[in-house]
């Protein structure tokens, strides 16, 4: 199908990092028909030079709860003997200039690991960079989703919606799945009875896409990179807790008279 | 409050333009709550020069529809006699750097004038600009939301969802909003019966959550004109049909055997 | 395919009303993917005597607003100059037993018809039966969903929880649709190019969830009108307001001290 | 406040057992801010003669995954040594008529615990009671939700959507909940600093919807137990795969020709 001449990327990349976050319900990671899908967008990175890292969340010793570190957690909270999270978020989350988080989807949602996981990500939006700013804020993020018949968009809308509240810039088209027709079937990468291609591999709409969002966070991740971060200014909260506004109108404007 | 010195903006604005969409329910503008939210982020953004429209899409002429011009649409589709929305989209959408939709709150989700403009913006997806993304790229899209108790981020998560779909690039912490205590009860802006200013206005977490989300929209949409747009590689439709693929395995790669 | 001996339904259900809202973004009923769905679901219910009446939403003439006669509302609020919905709530929807909302997706959504629909059942919310129990109570509601790629659950969660909250009863399984493989394609009732029977209309899973869907509506509205609507006892509004508490504990119980 | 005369229940519901799952991310059940909304609902409860038991699900023992039975899965599927959850199915769960999820709210969304409760009441959507219905048809399902700033209504659409997705009948107005004003602040059943009730403990929303809520699942769990549970016609998958279609078209009929 490759027959069109290759353009060039229009930079390089091979000082980025990315990190992919399999939030499968299963336990090996062999099994998991997201990561199959994951494979795809992580070959498209490494292949311009990207430092990619994969988790897969239900066996990396992610401890449940609102705290950045569950170990030092209060009684009440539920403090663990052990938390794998701190130590990923520091040698591994933090240092990507890329998050895609990948799920199944269960009854419409995403996974009960995936639920986790962002829980996990939320309770670090304490935490600063040194500009004052929240510690996820310079990333780009972007979800992968696959289920047997429906729930692509909804579990996006969430799964992005977290992404961007915690500090990542979401790029265009960020999201990416497959789902077969309605009603139970096979899950994407299965061998299907009747031979052929694993089931969804050859589904031209979701590799557009899968190739699409790949692309949206490299080059967004490449922007923000170059400019040093997002730029600091009326984003930081000791700044905005020290009196300075920004701008924001202590009394509210009169109302903008005309409107199309 | 403001005691602290101000510092200046990272850089200059006043080539940019935004337009924000209010999709009341109310065909007065001046009775919308969520225009007084929105006041305050117009007001942030034309104090360092960038040019504001605002639409009133409840009583803008807007058609209902899924067609980019539903004066052209076939009589199923719903053909009607007039449609303000390709001259909206020409005149003050397309040509902005930053579009924020502004929606009030009703029984937890966003307005049907709200999802009238979301549909219209969709209709619009197979439009593309001179370097075959689609046509939205390049700009920075976020959200306010009021309602009297509950459900800001849920409308934010389907809205901004909409918004990066079509080509919107979402800044972190891209929304922002105001509800009171659950129940029944007075209105972002109201006056409030026992005095003191209007309900809402001295929201602290309101205010600054609208200061970053303004302020996220405007680096984000300088950071993108200056580079001329998201960058087209990887994410042009036409060279997608025409073979290209930017790196995506036709054959999916072996699994990475290495999990954190 | 119906070889097994066909059962008798438990009771009669000639004395039963039922309605459906297409909520259609097209002008044209007949062009409406989403009625072959609902023509379905009516098929059963006729079949067993029920009376059934569609309203087709968009052609219907209903006024975008929340009160529930926006020909009284004042100007601000968006006065209009003609409304059905006072008209089809006085004789259609208030004396059905069933309400059936049929919607199609738009970006993983209801569609814009379906969310004004909402609103304006919502505006209704205010005014109470002779028990003094919102209006909609002692009838069930469900939902049917069309569309080409993705969204089902997720636009019936969000139709069955405005059902519930405004007063309907919501059976098991009271939501099915119909959606193909991820990416464009054929919609619902679409006759294919290679022939054979209209997309769709031999999923067995939609058919069955369409049946399970239309009789656990049947046999809930049976029982609520068998006990002459929800039991009036701890639901009624005005009785709260004049004090009573149907147990409600004033000062909250010391917690329960086991657990499983 | 409670000056009027106290009405008499309908009925007797001393022959009625419900459980509360409450899906705290905490681990100790005493400090959950959920569980002081969920304990005044069971107040109503005991006090008309249900038996209520409440599982902390946290500390359950419950395991993650989609099988009935985790200690039975096969090692891919995340195979466990110990699972509580079919002991709960058995024990409490199945024998009672109504079933309240109880869950904080974390970054909008319901809790990563009160996901994984849901993945497991799903996990036996494949199991039958001896009419050949979904083993949950014939109970009454609501939910609780509490959070400090936004989300109840997004809460409540997901889990009500579930149950009633698994078998459950959603009765009016089937949620309740509190939360404060939008921005950080105390949590529901929190003391004070200025002294006065604990937080939210004197909403009157928030008691009434409880209330509402309680009252509809008893009336609701009444009907069905009367009823003998859900009639059985129309809504059994072994009957549908034998080829019963209770009234279902195989042809689709002709269009209703009329619409309001």
């Amino acid at each position: 199908m490759s027959t069109a001449e290759e353009p060039t990327p229009p930079a390089s990349y091979d000082d980025l990092q990315a990190v992919f976050i399999n939030c499968s319900l299963k336990t090996d990671p062999a099994a998991s028909h997201t990561q199959k899908l994951m494979d795809r967008s992580i070959a498209i990175m490494e292949n311009v030079g990207i430092d990619v890292t994969t988790i897969h969340a239900r066996t990396a010793g992610i401890a449940t709860g609102i705290y950045p570190d569950m170990t030092e957690a209060s009684g009440a909270a539920g403090q663990v003997e052990s938390d794998a999270w701190p130590g990923l978020m520091r040698d591994v989350i933090l240092p990507a200039n890329i998050l895609v988080i990948g799920t199944p989807i269960w009854l419409g949602m995403h996974s009960s690991v995936c639920t986790q996981v962002i829980e996990r990500l939320y309770s670090w939006s304490g935490e600063h960079n040194d500009q004052g700013q929240y510690v996820f804020y310079g990333r780009a993020g972007g979800c992968l989703v696959t289920g047997n018949e429906d729930g692509v968009k909804h579990v996006a809308m969430s799964v992005l919606y977290a992404m961007q509240h915690v500090g990542y810039t979401i790029p265009p088209q960020a999201d990416a799945g497959w789902i077969g027709e309605v009603g139970p079937g096979a899950s994407y990468g299965d061998e299907p009875e009747e031979g052929g291609p694993p089931v969804g591999f050859d589904n031209d709409f979701t590799n557009r896409n899968t190739t699409f969002m790949t692309w949206n966070l490299i080059h967004t991740a490449r922007l923000l990179a170059d400019a040093g971060g997002m730029p600091a200014y009326g984003n930081q909260r000791e700044k905005w807790f020290d009196g300075q506004r920004f701008g924001f109108p202590e009394s509210p404007p009169a109302q903008n008279p005309e409107y199309r």
